[in-house]
């Protein structure tokens, strides 16, 4: 395999962990480097270690030429000037635009988008979305997320929230939402609204003795990793809470089938090492609430072949689709 | 006003009306003629006096240049054949081709989309939907479809499904719906749905006086026209039906919202002449399930311009923008 001559800057920022590589146009890894947010320290001084992250691979890697740098950022922001809009995964970032930042700092032409979005367009140019029109990306994760790939290209709506999978409406009298709305499928499926309910129920005396355990009797600790590990042990509460959350998921699966018709589906996000327990019950769920059409022939739905990398090579693809002019 | 030299024929097929128009490319009606379909009758029988009445209008407006033709039809078909798939409002046109059958009988190029579509595709080019990119055009009838104008086109998804606004699931464990799915929005908002749901109340001897007398006690005979009489008069159980239907919209309309971001969402069909009891509950409905950032400030939702015309202007504007290449 040829060495490639260029390459992309790309950086996945999120709450805790932030990646930085740099990624040639086939989407491979010329060198990658992980390091934690640190978010309370504020974001000059995180925007200073990644640039020294990055300056330092650009040295390893001469002569490869750099040809910019793709910034997948948590939440809403302003796509225009990458400024973010009260990032709930970064506490006192308002405002702070990482875009302006690192284009100062680095002398690179710097694109930036939301991390559900990048993910779409990644799996869409190095995953398994590869040539397909239509893709839908849900990232099921501490919230969930999700990104719109249709006609080939980032669909983002008239002001950039197209694609809010989490907040598909999934029962009108269910739990107010953090978004403001309620009965959303955050706020039902997500992990940290599963891990709130076994919580409740434990907390409520129904059984999850297993469960409790599995957290040395702090019910705070309870998280979507000792729901599985419950669950495994054989904890009720665990089981119930999981399987009510995958349902969910697959309500909202057939809401995106009826509205988009996608040629594939793809998950990813924290959650997805639950995916072999969850999947059956999803895709059970999805063609239960289908169209007989979509019952059928239902549209197929894969974890990410990137997993953990999707916003990283979403933010690389996003700045090769523009050096390509698409 | 310039007279067109120019125009296309123009179908909206429906399971009990038949119009037939030429229309200019601004969109302007030259004649027209309604008929109605007698289905029963076979598909030949009213293929031959559409054509009739076509061929008909195409002499009186002579020297008038028939550029092509469009066809609005109900329900699912094969977008290139135009074959109709098992339409529910055409019983026995299962395997016609109306657009084939024309395309022979009239010589015209003929295309065939489905009315949901195209009464979006109308909106777009003749209605509020001009200039816009993002439009969503919800179709509230006897059932609930939609069409989706995603930058600036018809998106139809990889099979010719997306769009099936009737479809979004809004309550889990809601009826079974007609598609073979559940909670559809069209199982509990569309006209068939309330009439029946009123049909039960009044059955189950829940007050409903007024609603009973309304269809002179024949409860088969309840239909939207007499919820919205009875409503009118104060009939608890049609205020309680309508305002029921008009919610579920509204927490169909959220979905929307945050999975489109559209700049627009177009109501029509035959409930929309209760539109001024139901728009304000559709929208603090949409608004009580939406993110902050759309409660705010959500897209403006307008009863069509083009009112019953839409299928038909519809079919125009796809006849108009294949020939200008689009």
């Amino acid at each position: 395999m040829r060495l490639a001559d260029e390459a992309v800057g790309a950086t996945d920022l999120g709450g805790t962990r932030l990646r930085v590589a740099l990624i040639d146009r086939e989407g491979r890894l010329l060198c990658r480097e992980e390091m934690p947010t640190l978010a309370d320290a504020g974001p000059e001084q995180a925007m200073e270690r990644l640039s020294a992250a990055l300056e330092q691979m650009r040295a390893q890697t001469s002569p490869v030429h750099l040809r910019g740098m793709g910034l997948a950022l948590p939440g809403p922001l302003d796509p225009d000037t990458g400024m973010l809009h009260h990032p709930p995964n970064l506490p006192g970032w308002h405002g702070f635009s990482p875009k302006r930042y690192l284009a100062e700092r680095l002398s690179l032409h710097v694109l930036a988008n939301n991390d559900a979005n990048l993910a779409a367009l990644g799996e869409h140019r190095y995953g398994f979305g590869r040539g397909l029109r239509h893709l839908v990306f849900v990232i099921w994760g501490t919230g969930i997320g999700g990104g719109l790939i249709l006609d080939g290209r980032l669909y983002e709506g008239v002001n950039g929230f197209a694609g809010e999978v989490g907040h598909l409406v999934v029962e009108p009298d269910g739990p107010r939402c953090g978004c403001g709305g309620q009965g959303c499928l955050e706020a039902l499926a997500s992990g940290q609204a599963m891990a709130r309910r076994a919580r409740e129920l434990v907390e409520a005396g129904r059984q999850g003795d297993l469960l409790r355990r599995e957290v040395d009797g702090d019910l705070q600790r309870i998280s979507v990793e000792s729901l599985v590990k419950a669950d495994l042990l054989g904890d009720p509460v665990a089981r119930k809470v999981l399987e009510d959350g995958a349902a969910y998921l697959g309500v909202g699966l057939a809401t995106l089938w009826h509205t988009l018709d996608p040629e594939l589906v793809v998950l990813g996000g924290g959650v997805s090492h639950i995916l072999h327990r969850a999947l059956p019950i999803v895709r059970r769920e999805a063609r239960r609430h289908a169209m007989t059409t979509f019952r059928g022939n239902p549209p197929p739905l894969l974890p990410s072949q990137l997993g953990d990398d999707a916003g990283l090579l979403g933010a690389a693809a996003l700045v090769w689709g523009w050096l390509e002019g698409a």
